[in-house]
Parts: C-alpha cells; sequence; structure tokens
C-alpha cells in the first residue's frame, strides 16, 4: 500500500486534509482529569474502556491519570494494546473459541489479564487452555443485569464463580454491565435501570457468597451512568469510557445528578466540496463517523446535517447559513466508538479546532481488531 | 503495532478467527463473468466503482474480464489502487481542495486519470494544478439526476464544459450518477427514476452542444438500475459495483428486466460466543458490518439478527432454531462498501462456506482511505 501523506507535528489545523479524526487536547486533558477526581473522590477503581478509543498511548495518559488498567472487548484489541505497551488489560467479554483462547493464555503470560465468562463451556475450555500454557489472569463471571445480551441470570453466578474455583481458576467478581441503561434520556430512567442492575448484583453476590466463595469486586458502568453505579455502594470500579470524548449521543442524555461536565473532545474535519443553491456538500459520509447512534451534529454552526452516504454528508440551512465552497465543516460524531475505528489516526490538536496547531499524530492502534 | 495470526492459504474455513469478511470465490466468478457479459452484449464500456470492494486485485480481475477501469470516490483511494498496479481510475466525484489537487495532477502523471466537476472554482484550481505538475486527465462535468447532491442543474452543464475546455482540459463527458434509484424497492420504480434522469441528461447534452462542444460520453448506473441505463440509448459507460457481492438490501430489489442475476459472494463469518435461553450471541456487531442500510441476514439459517452494539449479534429464532454455543454464523451485509471498508482483507474461499478452502487473502488497499 502507498504511503499517503499525513498531517505533521507543527502543522496548523488548517493544513490537515479531510476528513481528519481531530482530537481536542484542552477539552480532552479536562475531560480525563475530572473523570480521574470523581473515581478518586469515590474510592473506585476506573478502568476505562479501551474499545471506544482503541490507542495505547491514551490508556497510558489514563493510566498515568490513575487508572488501574483498561477493559477491552476483543482478544485481537488485548494483544494489540499489550504490544503497545498496555499491562494490565480486561477482556469484559466472553471467548469460547479454543484458538483464541490459547492466544488469551499466550497473552496471559506476558501482562496481567482478566476475561468475563457465562458458560461452562468457555470456563471448560479457559482452563484448558491455561494449564496448557502454563498461565493464569483473573475471572470474572458477567450477569445479565437488563441489556439482554451476555451474561447469566444472577441466581446462576454461584455455579459458575464454583465452577471457576473447581478449575484453579481466580474468581475475580462479577461484571455487571448495564447497556441499555447508558442512553435512556432522563436522569431518572437512567437511575432506575441502575436500581434493578445493583439488585441483581446483591442477588448474585448472595448467589456467591452462599456457594462459599468471596466475591472481590463488581466491574461495570458507562458513561451514562457511572454516577449511579458509584453511589451503589456495591460497584468497585466503573468502566466508563466515552466521558474522554463525549459524543453527540451522550451529550443529548439529561445529566446525572453528581456526574461531572464533559465537553465534546473529538471531532471529523470535513470540507463542503459541492453547493447547491440550497444545500451544501461535504466529503464525510458514514465511512468517516459512524451512524449507529444518529448523524453527526455540526460544532458551532447550527446546520442541518443529513446522510449523504458513503462519502457525503449534505447540509441544510438550519440557524446558520450554508457554508461556502471550501468552507471547513467540524462534525461530532453521534457515536464515538465505531468512528474512532473507522480511522487510522488521530490528529491530536491543541490550542483549539480554528487556530490550533497539531501536536500528535497517534495510531488507533487496535483499529480493526475484531477478532 | 503488533502482527495478529492471519488465516493461511489452504486453510480449511474452519480455521479462519471470526468475525472474518470472506468471499466465496465461486459465487464471485459468476457474478464477474454475468456482468462482463451484460456489459459486451450491449456494447458498453464497464467502469465498476471500485469504492465498494477497495482492492487492487479485484479490480484487476475485472480489468481482465473486460472493465475499461474502475472508479472511485476518493483521492487516497485512487492512490493506493494505482500504487497496487490499477492504471486506470475515474475519480467521480468533487475535490476543491488545493492540496489534494496537487496530489491529483501529480497522480495524473503516473496513471490514465479522470475526475468530476461541478463547480467554476473546482475547474480553476484543477487547472492551476495540473498546470503546475504539466500533466493532463479528463474532466467529466456532473450533474444533479436526482439524488439532490453534488452536480449542478443540467442546464448549467454546457456554462461548466465550455470552462473545462476554455482552460485547455480534456472535456470528457457527463457523470449522471442517479444514487437515490438503486434501492427503490419495484423494477417500475427504478425505472421512472432512470427515465427522468435520461431526460435531464439530454438536456444537459443539448446545453453542451449548444456551447458548440461535442459529449463524447455519459457515464454512471449502479446495480440496482444499470440494465436501464443500459436500454437509454445515452449512456456509453456503466459503474455498478455491488453486483460483484451483491449485499442484502440489494437482494431485496425486485429484480429488472433483462438484467442478471447476481448471487451474495460476500460474508461475514462469526460466532456463538453466548447462549441463553431464547437467544444467542454471536461476535460480530456494526464494527464488522454497516447497518446503515440495515441489519444483516443470516445465510442459510432463518433467524432474527437484532442490532448487539458495536461487537455483539443478538439472534433470535426465526424458522430455525438457534444455534448453539460455538456454532458458526455466516451473515450477509446489508450493504456491501462500508463493510468492506470495516475489515483488512479478504478471505477468499473456494468451495463454499461449509467446507471449502481458503484459496487468498488479499489486503483491502484502500481501506480507510477517505481523504
Amino acid at each position: 500500500m502507498q504511503m499517503q501523506p499525513q498531517p505533521r507535528v507543527g502543522d496548523p489545523v488548517a493544513a490537515v486534509p479531510s476528513p481528519a479524526l481531530v482530537i481536542d487536547l484542552d477539552a480532552m486533558e479536562r475531560n480525563l482529569a475530572r473523570m480521574a477526581a470523581f473515581a478518586r473522590d469515590h474510592r473506585l477503581r476506573l478502568r476505562p474502556h479501551a474499545k471506544m478509543h482503541k490507542s495505547a498511548h491514551i490508556a497510558a495518559l489514563q493510566v498515568a491519570a490513575g487508572a488501574v488498567g483498561v477493559c477491552v472487548q476483543k482478544l485481537s484489541e488485548a494483544e494489540a494494546l499489550a504490544a503497545g505497551g498496555v499491562a494490565d488489560i480486561y477482556i469484559s467479554n466472553e471467548i469460547v473459541d479454543v484458538a483464541k483462547l490459547a492466544r488469551v493464555a499466550a497473552l496471559a503470560g506476558r501482562i496481567r489479564l482478566a476475561i468475563a465468562v457465562d458458560s461452562p463451556l468457555g470456563i471448560d475450555r479457559l482452563a484448558l487452555a491455561l494449564k496448557a500454557a502454563g498461565t493464569s489472569l483473573e475471572v470474572f463471571v458477567e450477569i445479565d443485569v437488563g441489556q439482554g445480551r451476555c451474561g447469566v441470570a444472577a441466581t446462576a453466578a454461584g455455579a459458575l464463580a464454583h465452577q471457576v474455583v473447581s478449575h484453579g481458576l481466580r474468581f475475580a467478581g462479577l461484571q455487571a454491565y448495564h447497556g441499555k441503561a447508558q442512553h435512556l434520556r432522563s436522569a431518572d430512567e437512567r437511575a432506575a435501570a441502575i436500581r434493578h442492575a445493583v439488585a441483581l448484583v446483591r442477588a448474585a453476590q448472595a448467589s456467591i457468597t452462599g456457594a462459599g466463595i468471596a466475591c472481590p469486586l463488581v466491574t461495570g458502568a458507562g458513561t451514562g451512568s457511572f454516577a449511579f453505579e458509584a453511589a451503589s455502594g456495591v460497584y468497585g470500579e466503573l468502566q466508563a469510557g466515552s466521558y474522554l470524548f463525549m459524543d453527540r449521543d451522550y451529550a443529548d442524555n439529561q445529566p446525572a445528578p453528581g456526574a461531572p461536565v464533559f465537553e465534546h473532545a473529538l471531532f471529523v474535519k470535513s470540507q463542503v466540496v459541492s453547493r447547491g443553491a440550497s444545500h451544501a456538500v461535504v466529503d464525510a459520509g458514514h465511512k468517516s463517523h459512524a451512524i449507529d447512534s444518529g448523524l453527526p451534529s455540526t460544532w458551532q454552526r447550527e446546520l442541518v446535517f443529513a446522510n449523504g452516504g458513503d462519502e457525503h454528508g449534505i447540509l441544510h440551512p438550519g440557524r446558520d447559513a450554508l457554508p461556502a465552497l471550501g468552507d471547513t465543516v467540524w462534525l461530532v460524531p453521534g457515536h464515538c466508538d465505531p468512528t474512532v475505528n473507522l480511522h487510522d489516526r488521530y490528529v491530536a490538536v491543541r490550542g483549539g479546532l480554528a487556530d490550533g496547531v497539531v501536536e500528535g499524530v497517534w495510531p488507533v492502534d487496535a483499529r480493526g481488531c475484531l477478532v
């Protein structure tokens, strides 16, 4: 593959070719500090989800600010971040494939690793792989706290924890993440969803202690709900990730009482490449920003963004008039995680989007790590 | 970045780690031959859109079957495919950025290149860039034939063509692609949309010949509409791309009279990693398959696929019972173009998805080429 010319450190923002994934470093660092302070103040472990940023460099910034490590969803994400120097990773997801579990066991020999389980078959295969490799890791039992996706019923947690321990594996506690709670718009709805999750966590803890096993830690929570998990008294570790970049969808939530305010720090730079009488067309479509959580908004211009397909966005006038041919338009993605996954690199900018300068060009190390 | 273990030529399909982007080579080759025969029989140039497959290897297969070259949407796609040996590329899209136009002009010195324009500013800047580089290319004027995106009104085509010629550039004809026509479900609706497009093409041709300029070629058409453009007598070149892989969304169209039948040839391999009483969870979410045109269908299993987020798909029973933990489930993506863009490589399989063998592992050369 041909090497494309890339943005360079010291370039003005104006010289960065569009579309580009741009971090406003000043905003990101404020978000980083606010979340780190929240976790410290609540005496909770912070283990941000790196499936969001997929960057070893950003993971290192989070750890430097007090995080114990990061979460990922995929084996290959863990391998890529470990290769980038991340030393403490939790795969907060299930793996049942024998060949993949051999890779998990090998990785456990190189870094501090944890993984989630929710089936007897998965536990048996994990135990075999670890035995064959002579390595060890920590095992969380996932319970379904309302998402309807992975995880066993709370009352079944004790039996799985018992199986984990019976294999001589280290039982680390409960994975209890409520994905569906994150984007309930009112804070009251999210509070109610997490109350329900907490009741299930308590039931699972009872099931585990009933089996004569200690439950060291409950881990979960996202950017939409972490203030409620923090207040519950049962969660010991927060997995929130999106707080660092804040996407359009999270900003649409009513804020939770007591949660820090986070700023938009992730943008897609786009340019008007065609201009009609009543619309403008920018060079960023849904190959540049994910639309699973809705379309992007236009930053500091009130325009109506319409989906123009893979490579185009169509702008209609809002409170503001249409931009001119050649103008830069900054987009706030609807959902940061899959947007980041579309890009090979971050352009990290200091001094704002209008007059800033490129301070770093960071690879999205785990981009496309699906396995 | 750490090198992940990759599928190898000769591996059985069963050994390919999921999620993976898999081509059924036998089906793809039948699609390739059918479209090539259609273009030959209609004495039309075929210039398939490579924004769909982003692969120099596949472009070469298309050219070997009779295509004159390929289209792309982005400069960096053209650069990546040219680096992979593709010698005739049409950027069927507008570029107005001066730095990018300098790259266009440089590329025009290495391969046979064409580009679309729809603004006086774009033409002026293109002409300056080509003059500075001392290179040349072919210029198509884009008209809006019903999409409401890029392109000028048909009656304005003559003025732009005149400007192109005045700069000493080679005016190649009209870009007249009707994106919105592609997924109108009934063949009659698509026929009507293309009748409308053809009327606008004729108006644009009149505007151009009225300016004393010949209009050598009309190019456009997609997999949903190409039979109508072919029958029109005004289009000389077809840009259809998706025919090669056929996604779920195109298969939902009522077939056009006279169009060849295309088969699904592109799949995402997934695996059941969690199994509840009433649902199963596979390891492929919308980081593995684009959902802009709806969710994937399950191949040869009648199951209901629900969006499980970035990394998961949730299966509910359909006519068929749920798969077991560890089972392979093949997905037919809703939209092939942005699905391909999520993957680094194709696993090309000969002999079918059940018992086939890996015949090739091909890079998605232009994956992530957004600029």
